[in-house]
């Protein structure tokens, strides 16, 4: 024999997560079948009939626990892990949820069910909404941020753009998430030279605009730049996620020298939900996981605008950024893609005051005085709900 | 006017590439009217009307080239972005290609046509096809892979497994790509013990077996994991790209202390190709941004299997490890996922000699002698394609 016949697994804690599915199947007998394949395929990926008996066969494989037949023709199956098939990790843990999971067609991650004995491996947005509030000093009202853009200006020139907006009282200042590091504005001069002009406009309103420089760079740089940024004055940093690895914006999030809240952007991450029968739910990608890996601000497309996203969808994202998950902080949604002045009061009834809107071309339509058009946007968000 | 008017952007160099995408829609007018609209929300994502004029409008905003029907109902259009868009780094870069594009709905990513001047920003796969046989030192005859599990498995009983591979001559010997720094087997530990006992096997044997492990570790310890498995006598690593990012990846490629093969796993990417109208070819992701991230073998789920992939979604990626792209190296497909013996002739007529087969469970189920499983599944993969 080459497997050990009864190996102990003396690691195990007996403290299991869970993970629900929906599969694209109306059969009961198919769902089960393909319910135990992927307990298998995301555990051992090994034969079962060959899996040694004892701990491995009856803790360590994914665990069945339900079943069960959906209004729509489909199946909703929960499955059961071992906290130590994930390990402390947030890489490995989502390995075990979706890795392989992603290459089986028809299956969809629907909800991540994990206990305070899960959760403790993580340690969540650093600020959270209260966090990001408490640093602005605005309570009472959403957030808006626009972005500097478009590409092909000058670091001096998107700086000059920053210190008009953060003059009109915006609240936060993100790069574009395309800009990074391109020849006509490299991240260092354009992070300094921002910082510097958010900074100064601070000092004369006497408010607090945060600049959220967009650190999405090679991964032997992140580090260096979201340091450098912070040095420079950066009141926080824009990250995608989706392009650099979720584990990499919970890097920064942990990392004590950084100590600036987090705004994720959703590039790349699209086709993990645009299809409803594969990829996962718009709750999980946007709320959940965002939540997991230390993002304090989640953007997404909103509904309405130029992307895809329903109100259903944009709903479910924000019930995520705000679910129970033990000691992680509930964050803001973001919604952007499309942001136009007129839709500020169907927005404001449907998100209500705990939300950042990102404003990007909107916001340079009104009128060719970005200050004044800061200022009128944010009257316009600050009147109350009727 | 609080944007310049127009602006110079003197640091466009006039070299450009292309990225083709195939839009759901079989009107031409439709289909223009996206084309320009990815052109403009992958570079300036800005409102082309209130974008200056100049370099800006002529240079940094995508060029649509081509928009045509296809075969099949749909449109092709073929995008050129200027190579300043995306700078020098890949994650800039997928950006470019694909970042807010993923968020659009019936769009798909077919094929990117980088010229010399662009792929001069990335080494590429150190090793490639030649390097790894010329590590191994076997020339004639398809490689051949396992994995080190079930998971649950102590470090000590992995390597065990390992040398019982390597004794039997397998050519490659990969972690589990679930096996990362779970209690039962942590990381160090098990990297130590496996390099060591297939080090000690190959000295037996006089073959030089490669022991993969797997570094799809936490953001900050990614490249420590990596160096010291090389210290240790690892002869090449295993990583999840979908997890940790392309750019982690290609971090690794690019280390000098490292310079040990690289086998990309898909785990987690799956959705990005799954479904037709959305994501992107299986030629663009499993064989192109491979090489441009480094990986000197691309694991994929093979046809037959128990994934989804196609046969002309397999021979694809295979066209892909081995196309034309200026100085970067051909890599090996490496197509997993429910191998068995009975299969190895379909196989061999498939892929010919420049394959790297994954054999997981197949090699357990053959008898209980692991070693011996090894000999006889290399004998046939060496016979002569009839």
């Amino acid at each position: 024999m080459t497997l050990p016949e009864r190996p102990t697994v003396a690691e195990l804690s007996g403290n299991r997560f869970e993970v629900t599915y929906l599969l694209d199947t109306d059969d009961q007998a198919d769902a089960e079948d393909r319910a135990y394949k992927i307990a298998v395929e995301q555990t051992i990926e090994f034969p079962p009939d060959l899996a040694p008996d004892g701990d491995i066969r009856d803790h360590v494989i994914g665990q069945v626990r339900v079943v069960s037949a959906t209004d729509d023709g489909r199946h909703r199956v929960v499955i059961s892990y071992a906290n130590e098939t994930a390990g402390p990790d947030l890489a490995q843990f989502l390995n075990v949820i979706y890795g392989n999971v992603s290459l089986l067609p028809g299956v969809r991650l629907e909800k991540l069910d994990l206990p305070a004995e899960k959760l403790v491996d993580f340690r969540g947005p650093r600020f959270g909404r209260e966090g990001v509030r408490a640093l602005i000093g605005v309570y009472d009202r959403p957030l808006l941020c626009s972005a500097l853009k478009p590409m092909g200006l000058s670091a001096q020139m998107l700086a000059d753009m920053a210190y008009q907006f953060a003059i009109g009282g915006l609240d936060l200042i993100k790069d574009d998430h395309g800009l990074v590091n391109q020849p006509f504005s490299e991240f260092k001069a354009r992070a300094k030279l921002c910082a510097e002009a958010v900074t100064r406009a601070n000092q004369e309103t006497g408010l607090n605009c945060l600049y959220l420089p967009n650190v999405t760079a090679p991964a032997h740089k992140v580090l260096d730049y979201a340091r450098y940024a912070v040095e420079m004055g950066a009141g926080g940093l824009l990250i995608c996620p989706g392009i650099v690895g979720l584990d990499t914006m919970r890097m920064l999030a942990d990392d004590d020298a950084i100590n600036v809240p987090i705004m994720s952007h959703p590039s790349f991450l699209g086709s993990m939900v645009t299809n409803p029968t594969t990829g996962m739910d718009h709750y999980v990608m946007y709320g959940q996981l965002q939540r997991l890996a230390g993002a304090d601000m989640s953007v997404y497309p909103n509904f309405g605008g130029r992307f895809s996203f329903s109100e259903a969808e944009c709903r479910a994202i924000v019930d995520a950024t705000e679910s129970d998950m033990s000691h992680l902080k509930p964050i803001f949604p973001a919604p952007g893609g499309g942001m136009t002045m007129e839709k500020v009061p169907t927005l404001n009834a449907f998100y209500g005051r705990d939300v950042v809107y990102l404003v990007g071309g909107g916001l340079h339509r009104h009128s060719d005085n970005l200050t004044e058009n800061v200022r009128y946007f944010i009257q316009l968000i600050s009147e109350p709900v009727s």
